[in-house]
């Protein structure tokens, strides 16, 4: 791992190289401070300075080039303050590679109970105690700074689905004006990232984008998806977005998702990914393969002496059978979680770099589609 | 690690010389077929085939060398035929060094809803599915040998603090003639160890001793100690039972226990010890070092921004904060327990290599005073 001290990092910047397309899928390189980033690629989500169930050197093994920490959670606790006195989350976690933290606008929105928003910020209610808060765009962007994260999000507000048109329309002017805050408030080394949103109205998400375009900033992500809406109605939005964002810059679809929307979202030119779909399924038992998806509870494992995978490479499928897993999981052994999770953090990786070798053979199609009907066997 | 075939396996047996004597506190070399035990010798517990929260190669990674597995838990889930199909309990659990595997007995006490003892053995419900099984002395024997383990022992009763003479008498020669069926069973190259019982009654457990000891097991273990009597009876018990098992034997003493226990019981001449304490206590957040113990959710803690203990070689106080220790135990994490449960296991196979090398020094009361005196500082 590189290290930087503080002087060092303070004259590095964001590189973005794109370096080969096939159709408007692309690899790209996305050289921070800390680290380069090899797009498409997936952030395994640690929400509160932890990918649940990993150590930092299990994600290191694994590949992982980035996480994801939620600015939400690490400010109610520990707090930005306590990060830091620490250092900086990349110490305090002890994490050497580059970090993106969202806006914390999210959280807000799905987890506080009560939240009332204002043109400067939202006011809102701890989901742990209680107490209240407010955060605005320049709220997050310090808290944002405190943590030291490589890439850092414009404060946004992500609208519900469903939401009115008019109400959708507000919101995203609302978004753009926060959105200039931040880049008035953000400082090198960090990276900032615009929040396109305008919900599932089309015109509105056009908007949005116009808005945030002409503002210059060095990436941008589609936020508000994934949030209830119609899955066709996702993958509309994913097929026209891509190519409304400049195509010089990373594009970033949050909080997205299954494999297959992944391939989606790479085919319309998408170079960055999160999702707690790895880490959450895991905890729940159901793990990931190139044939698709296995519930390890179910009796047929029981006495299955074989690894889940005879083809992947990761510790848990090199060193346990399919019977110690489905034995792990009914006993509720901590191993299984941790073993289940590294297996699907590995496919979701191992799955970037099957997307990232395709493109560079202008292959991304043909790969989708015999990816898929293996995956989609017995899904 | 060494790997054995089974005809290898058949050939070698357990090999046990005392490299050396300090007062009655002893270093000893328990050679096994699959691996070579230094004691005074700490065994994590694998309660259900897996030390909670380890996995295998951090167990290795800490010094582990033998680890322990209950025979009560196996047998009820996954059921010892999988495992035996599986390749035995080291290929169903990827641990390629030495396992003991206790008789049972204490879990059918101790957990089981109902439990109806005659002479063949005893009948108990299941504590996971109510379902009716009976275990004697053959079974155990039987069903540790479909597991694999290393070292087995015998099918005891282990009677419930408080139990009066007469029942104490009477189960002791229970035990005793269940010991007699279990060496008939037992079969090379499992090594098999008798359990002393008689309870609190010092003259009961000088008999058991002496029953046992004239049937000529390889090893011997205290059992029916740490069951709720003072801990004052407990150090009587541990105090002279030591010195009435055939001194050419290892000597277990089960299920204790806190490092103190662990001191007076070597002072005494045990060699073995097997206890769930740092494991547990690590969950619930307590760690232990050379300073005394630590409740790493404490306020305290939350800036202070060094390693648990700055001495200490674990990969939790290489790598992480007390701070964020602190943080991972308030917000819930797995990795706060990995990261507790790696410290106290190290903690406690770093403190028998201490135990060790100051037995080789002739040191051990001097040693014993001083990390008394340092650990109950805070304690």
């Amino acid at each position: 791992m590189q290290e930087f001290e503080g002087s060092a990092l303070n004259v590095l910047k964001m590189n973005f190289t794109i370096s080969h397309k096939d159709g408007d899928a692309r690899t790209c390189k996305l050289v921070l401070p800390r680290g380069t980033l090899n797009t498409p690629v997936f952030m395994p989500v640690g929400t509160m300075g932890a990918v649940k169930a990993m150590s930092p050197h299990e994600l290191y093994e694994i590949g992982a080039e980035i996480i994801l920490c939620n600015t939400y959670h690490m400010y109610l606790r520990p707090g930005e303050g306590t990060v830091a006195e620490a250092g900086g989350l990349h110490k305090f976690i002890n994490w050497d590679l580059p970090i993106l933290t969202d806006s914390g606008g999210f959280q807000v929105y799905s987890l506080s109970p009560l939240r009332k928003i204002s043109e400067e910020g939202v006011t809102f209610r701890s989901h742990i105690d209680g107490s209240t808060h407010f955060i605005g765009p320049r709220e997050s962007i310090e808290i944002q700074r405190a943590l030291g994260s490589d890439i850092v999000m414009a404060f946004d507000e992500c609208t519900p689905y469903p939401s009115s048109y008019e109400y959708t329309l507000k919101s995203l002017e609302l978004t753009t004006k926060w959105a200039k805050t931040c880049l008035k408030y953000a400082e090198k080394p960090q990276t900032l990232f615009a929040i396109i949103q305008g919900g599932t109205y089309k015109d509105l998400r056009l908007q949005s984008a116009q808005q945030l375009r002409e503002l210059n900033f060095e990436g941008y992500a589609v936020g508000g998806v994934s949030v209830g809406e119609p899955k066709e109605t996702m993958h509309e939005i994913i097929s026209y977005m891509a190519s409304e964002l400049p195509a010089d810059k990373p594009h970033y679809l949050m909080g997205v998702g299954f494999p297959e929307d992944i391939l989606a979202a790479v085919e319309a030119g998408f170079d960055m990914f999160d999702c707690v779909i790895p880490t959450r399924t895991a905890r729940h038992g159901t793990l990931l393969t190139s044939n698709g998806r296995v519930a390890i509870r179910n009796s047929q494992f029981r006495h299955d002496h074989t690894p889940l995978d005879p083809e992947c490479g990761c510790y848990t499928c090199r060193n346990f059978t399919r019977s110690y897993l489905n034995h792990l999981f009914r006993a509720h052994e901590i191993l299984g979680i941790r073993l289940n999770t590294i297996h699907n953090l590995y496919f979701y990786i191992d799955f970037m770099k099957k997307i990232r070798a395709a493109i560079e053979k202008d292959s991304f199609i043909s790969f989708k589609r015999n990816w898929l009907s293996n995956y989609l066997k017995i899904h």
